[in-house]
C-alpha cells in the first residue's frame, strides 16, 4: 500500500495562503541560506508552488511580495470553476486540489462512485456491535465506504468476514497519520472479532523508491512494530511483507496470476496512470495489493475457503486499487471486497503536498520527544488563527483550516471538549496558543504511550505476527 | 518457456515450391472434400497461403497453376531484398519466414547479435569434456551461442556452472520436437556434471492460454514426467512448476521483483511485441522467465551464491527472454547468462506454421504408436521427392526440404549412415517411401523406449524432483 492516510488539506483564504506564501518563501531562503539536505529545500519548494497555484486559483491572479489579495473570492463564484473540487486528483502517489477549499470529499464520492457513512449506516453499525462508534466514524474520518451494508447483513448473519489494511513501508519514520487506519482497524477487529491480515508492500517500495530489497524489507519489520504496538491481537492478525510471504504463500501468487490475466496495461494506465517508461513491476503491482483482498491468499488461515468477504479500512488515495479488484473479483469468482475509506491527515502545514517521512517537520513523529511535539506544534502548525491577538478576539479563529484543530478531531476522544474548543476558537475566546497547547497535551500522553508499548515488541513478537499461521478461528 | 523448438523451414526452389503449392492445393481439396476437422483445414489453408507467398517472393510472380516458374531465381540477386531473411521474424510466439530458403540462421546470428557455434567451439567443448560432441553439435543444430566462451573458460578453472532450460506447458501432449531442448541439456549435465533447473511455465500458459491455473499446473506435473523420462539424474536436477515454486522459495520472488524494476513496458514492448491490450501478467512475465538465470533463485542448491553462472540451451526463439536478461544481469550485480540456440525443428508438413499440439498430424507425439509414427511419417511428412519415380530415379530427391530427412539429422546416430542416406536419396538411388522407412524405423523404438521410461516415472519420482531441496552439489 502506498501511505494509508497522506496529508493534504488546500487551507484557508485567499489572504491566509497570501501570507502562507511569505512564510514559505521565508522558509525557502533560510533553508538554502543554512545549505540544508536537497530534499527538505525540494520539499519546501514543492510546497511553495503549490501554495502559489493554490492562489492563482483562490484569486485569478498571480502572487505578488506585498501585494495582499484585493477581495476574498468568492466562496462559489460562477466564474471560478478553477476553484471547484472537480479539479482535485487523488491517486495513490498524489493527492492534489486546485481549490482554496481542500479536496471535496463530498464529490470524490460522486467521482469515485463509492457510498457516504451517513448516520443511518453508523447506527447500524452500533446495533450490530453494540459498542459505541468509533470517534472516526462520529466525526466524518472514515466518511465513505462500498458494501458495508453487505457486512453488516453477513455479521448479523452469523456469516464470517475479514478484514485487510497495509502500509507501504517507505522509511523507518511513521508519523501519528499514518496510525488512522491502524487505530480504526484495530477498533473493527475488536468490535467485530474477525480475522485481520495486514500486508507490508515492500516490494512496492523497492520498486518505487530508490531502496534496496534489504531496506525495503527492513522498513516493512520496523513499521510492523509500530503497528504492533497499536495493540492488535497475536491470535487474530497476521501481518505479512510481500517479499517474504511471496515466497511462503500456496495461495498468494496463484491469487496475483489470476488478478494479472484480467487486467490489461490499459486498464492500469487509465486507474493508476501508468506510462511506457515505468518498469514492468509498478505496472503488475496493482494485482499484488488486490490479492489479499481473496481469501484463499491465506490458505494458513481461511483453508482453501474462497468466499470468505474481505472489509478494507484505508484512505480513500487507496480506492484505485480496489476499484480494480472489485471489477476483476466476479470474473474469478471470488466476492468483491467492501471498504471504508477515511480522509486525509494534513501535514502540519496544512500542506497540499504530501507529507514526507524526509521532512520532520511536516509532521508529528512516533518518535518524537514531548518536546519535539511541543516545538513542531508551536512551530510549525498551520493556524487558523488572526494575525493579532487582537483582531483573533475580534473575529474569532477558523477551526476548519487550523491543522491543530484537526489533529484534536482525529485524536481528542471527548466529543463534547472538542466541541467547546471549536466554540471557544472560533469566537476569539481561546488563542492559537491555548489550542495547540490542547494539542500538545493529547499528543504527547499519545506518542510516549506508544513509545512504551512498542519497546515491548520484541523480534520475537514480530516474527510470530509475521508467520503464517493459523489464526484463532475455524474455517472449513 | 514458449515451446522451446518449434518448426518452421522454408523449403526449395522455385520449381520445388510451384509442385508443393500444386500438392497442397490438393490436399486442401482433398480435405475439404471429406469435411476434416476445421483444424485441420485451416492449417492446410495456412500453409498453402505461405507457400504461394514464398513463391512469389522467390519468383516476383503470383502462382498460376499448369504454369512452373520460367527461371529459377538467384540464389542472391540484388534485386530481390524481398526473399532476403530480412524478413524472417522471430520471437518466443511466431516464427516466420517470407523467405523460400526458410529461416536463414546465419542472418539470425548478426541480427541477434550472438555467436556462430564453429568447428573451433565444438573442438574446444570436445577438448574440455573429453567427450565426442553431441550430433545437435555436430550438425549444427545447436548452432548458435552467447558467452559459451566464458563458460568453458570457468569449467577449465574448475569454477561451477549450471544449465537452466524450461518447457512452457501448454497441455499434456508433447512431440518429438519438444525433447531436442532436453536431449541437449542431458548431454552437457553428463559431459560438464553440473546442477539443472528446469522451469515449468505454467503461470506463463495460463496467462497466455484458455486454461484454468490447475489445468496449467496439471500439464507442468504431466510434462516434467516426459522430461524426467529423457533421463535425468535426480540427485542433479530440479524441475519446478512456477506457480508453486513461487510459493515455496525464499529467493526467486525477489528476483523477479528486482528484474521488474529493471525492465520497461517500453523495453517489453520493443522486445515482445505487448500492446496496451495485453494483460499486465504478460507484460511481467518476462522477469519471470529471467529469474532462474540466476543462481540466488535457488538458495537451496547455491545458497546465497549469486556468482555461480547459468548456461541456457533453447531454441532460438527464447533468445528476446534472455537478452532482455542479460541487459539486466550487470544492473543488479549478477552474472550475464550463456546461452546455447537451436534450430526450430520442423513440423512434419514442413509447415510454415508451428507445430501444434491441437493437430496430431503436425508431428510425432510421444504418445503415438509404432502404427500411428508409421501411417503419419508416410502420410504426412512433407517430401523433398519428385512427381514420379522416373523423375526422382533421374534427378534425384532434396533432402534440404525433405522433412523426413531433416528428423533423421535429430535423431540418427550415426553419421556415416546419415551421411549414406543423403548421398542416395540426393542422387535418386533412395525413393521417398525408402527414406520414411528409414526415419520411421528410427522413430519407433526411440518412442517406445520414451514411453517405457515414463511408465517408470512415479508420481513419488516427480514429487522429489520438483521439490526445492540440495542437489549432490557443494555450494558455500
Amino acid at each position: 500500500m502506498a501511505d494509508m492516510s497522506n496529508g493534504e488539506q488546500g487551507c484557508g483564504s485567499p489572504l491566509e495562503l497570501f501570507h502562507s506564501i511569505a512564510a514559505q518563501e521565508e522558509l525557502v531562503r533560510d533553508l538554502e541560506a543554512r545549505n540544508a539536505a536537497k530534499d527538505e529545500i525540494d520539499s519546501a519548494v514543492k510546497m511553495l508552488s503549490s501554495l502559489k497555484t493554490s492562489y492563482k486559483a483562490a484569486t485569478g491572479e498571480d502572487y505578488k511580495v506585498d501585494c495582499p489579495p484585493r477581495d476574498p473570492a468568492p466562496e462559489s463564484g460562477e466564474g471560478l470553476d478553477a476553484t471547484d473540487a472537480d479539479e482535485d486528483f487523488v491517486d495513490p502517489w498524489t493527492v492534489q486540489t486546485s481549490s482554496a477549499k481542500g479536496i471535496d470529499y463530498d464529490k470524490l464520492i460522486v467521482r469515485f462512485g463509492s457510498s457516504k457513512i451517513d448516520k443511518e449506516l453508523v447506527n447500524r453499525i452500533e446495533r450490530a456491535t453494540g459498542q459505541r462508534p468509533h470517534r472516526f466514524l462520529r466525526r466524518g474520518i472514515f466518511f465513505s465506504h462500498r458494501d458495508m451494508h453487505q457486512i453488516l447483513d453477513a455479521y448479523e448473519n452469523k456469516k464470517p468476514f475479514y478484514l485487510y489494511t497495509g502500509r507501504g513501508p517507505s522509511s523507518e519514520a511513521m508519523h501519528v497519520g499514518h496510525l488512522i487506519p491502524f487505530i480504526f482497524t484495530k477498533w473493527l477487529q475488536d468490535v467485530f472479532n474477525v480475522p485481520l491480515v495486514i500486508q507490508m508492500t515492500d516490494d512496492e517500495k523497492y520498486l518505487w523508491k530508490d531502496l534496496t530489497l534489504d531496506q525495503a524489507y527492513g522498513y516493512a519489520v520496523e513499521n510492523a512494530k509500530d503497528i504492533i504496538a497499536c495493540g492488535f491481537d497475536i491470535n487474530k492478525t497476521f501481518i505479512f511483507s510481500d517479499l517474504d510471504y511471496m515466497g511462503m504463500s500456496p495461495g498468494f501468487y496463484k491469487n496475483v496470476v489470476k488478478i494479472q490475466k484480467h487486467v490489461t496495461f490499459n486498464q492500469v494506465k487509465g486507474i493508476f496512470g501508468f506510462t511506457d517508461s515505468d518498469c514492468i513491476g509498478k505496472i503488475s503491482f496493482p494485482a499484488i495489493q488486490a490479492a489479499p483482498s481473496f481469501s484463499n491468499s491465506f490458505p494458513q488461515i481461511f483453508r482453501d475457503r474462497t468466499d470468505v468477504q474481505c472489509l478494507i479500512p484505508c484512505a480513500i488515495d487507496q480506492d484505485p486499487y480496489f476499484r480494480m479488484t472489485r471489477d476483476v473479483a466476479p470474473r474469478i469468482g471470488y466476492p468483491k471486497p467492501a471498504l471504508l475509506h477515511s480522509t486525509f491527515f494534513p501535514a502540519l502545514q496544512g500542506a497540499q503536498t504530501k507529507m514526507s517521512a524526509s521532512d520532520p517537520n511536516s509532521s508529528i513523529f512516533l518518535t518524537d520527544t514531548a518536546k519535539q511535539i511541543k516545538t513542531k506544534v508551536n512551530k510549525h502548525a498551520f493556524s487558523g488563527g488572526r494575525d493579532t491577538v487582537e483582531e483573533h478576539r475580534q473575529f474569532g479563529g477558523n477551526c476548519d483550516v487550523d491543522v491543530s484543530f484537526m489533529y484534536l478531531t482525529f485524536f481528542l476522544e471527548d466529543d463534547d471538549k472538542l466541541e467547546q474548543i471549536r466554540r471557544d476558537y472560533t469566537s476569539g475566546a481561546m488563542l492559537t496558543g491555548e489550542l495547540k497547547k490542547e494539542l500538545i497535551e493529547v499528543l504527547q500522553p499519545l506518542i510516549a504511550e506508544h513509545q512504551a508499548r512498542r519497546k515491548e515488541v520484541t523480534d520475537e513478537i514480530v516474527k510470530e505476527f509475521m508467520t503464517p499461521r493459523k489464526l484463532s478461528y475455524d474455517f472449513q
